[in-house]
């Protein structure tokens, strides 16, 4: 059966940059499946447009046509239920949901003005021109007066004081062992990681030691699937 | 058996002001245990002595002394294990925990300059010189300059857009039915009320109607136990 994960890509479509889509490949590499990535730029969305929305990431998981990051975990752990759970339980599912609000409207929005100009360096010509329209609107000033680039590095790392507070006391934000919680903040990390140069985490920061704990985030067609 | 809930108290014995006690008096509540409180003061430290340790909340239950908040509520769980879970398995009590963080790392220092002067207002004469000096030496700075009154209820109700942005998908943090996590931060809102005369939260916020859903939490002798 194929499975394919249709990811946000810079001009270079190996660089995938949307943490949502990250977000999902951690949960198809925890569940050991098997899948392969198709980038999709801003201004590609007709090759999502099967899938009867704009976002990424798509899932394409045989004959099913998933779209958003929730909608896969809670597809992937339902479909796949023999497999190692991405939330354990009902109880367990809803507080990873809040958890990722957290991340949304807390984390993400603390990294964009770390980023926003390494985003715009490494999309295509074309996507510039849409990047720059879509988000200025929303944000109703120019890109560079948003973009604090490394003066804006103490603001996010001081959003991710209860993750640094929680590893004091468990390895994952999960417990023992990584799940979709730990997914959705790596996923921001993975955002950043892969458009910056910036140091993002600091070499003795306890979320640092927990992102590179974490399983590497990579397709594989040997896992099986 | 007897069941005895040891809470910060004013000057007013019957005004119970700590956030983490609040936590252990929804979490008892919850598993519909019958207690009673007893209150203590900040210059009342001999009164829990027998803990062994100086900060509320202690539970006694039975023989069992239990301190902290954290303790308590994975005691209930793990000794009424036939009562209504607050945390439902290990990757639930995980999350629960790192939502705590959340709460005791960004919502507890928005909502203290609200009501900094509040407190100072309620607790007895003995206890301000322990107050103002205790905190004053951990702000270091006076108690008038970091309390911000009306002025700082913006940022503590922007604080809390991570449980208002869960509670447009799900009734409760924990999903269809309130748990732990809820208790916890409703423990930060019961804190403020009990002190504060302000508005914490508006009429048509989301988070306020969930506050209003969560169950009574005064202590009854009614509840089996």
């Amino acid at each position: 059966m194929s499975r394919r994960l249709y990811e946000l890509a810079g001009a270079d479509a190996a660089r995938r940059f949307s943490p949502y889509a990250w977000r999902s490949r951690r949960a198809l590499v925890h569940k050991g499946l098997a899948f392969d990535t198709e980038p999709v730029r801003f201004t590609e969305k007709e090759k999502i447009a099967f899938s009867g929305q704009k976002r990424v990431p798509v899932l394409v998981d045989g004959a099913r046509v998933v779209p958003d990051s929730w909608a896969i975990a809670r597809h992937l752990d339902d479909t796949y239920a023999d497999r190692p759970p991405l939330m354990e339980g009902v109880q367990a599912r809803a507080l990873t949901f809040t958890l990722a609000q957290w991340v949304q409207r807390v984390v993400h929005p603390a990294l964009l003005p770390v980023i926003l100009m390494d985003i715009f360096a490494v999309i295509s010509d074309e996507d510039r021109n849409y990047f720059r329209q879509s988000r200025e609107r929303a944000f109703g000033r120019p890109l560079e007066a948003v973009h604090r680039g490394e003066a804006g590095l103490p603001a996010f790392r001081e959003s991710l004081a209860p993750a640094r507070a929680t590893l004091e006391s468990q390895p994952f934000l999960a417990g023992e062992t990584p799940a979709y919680a730990d997914h959705v903040l790596a996923g921001a990390i993975d955002w950043g990681c892969n458009v910056t140069s910036l140091t993002l985490l600091a070499a003795d920061d306890p979320v640092r030691h927990w992102y590179d704990r974490l399983p590497e985030a990579a397709p594989s067609r040997a896992a099986d699937g």
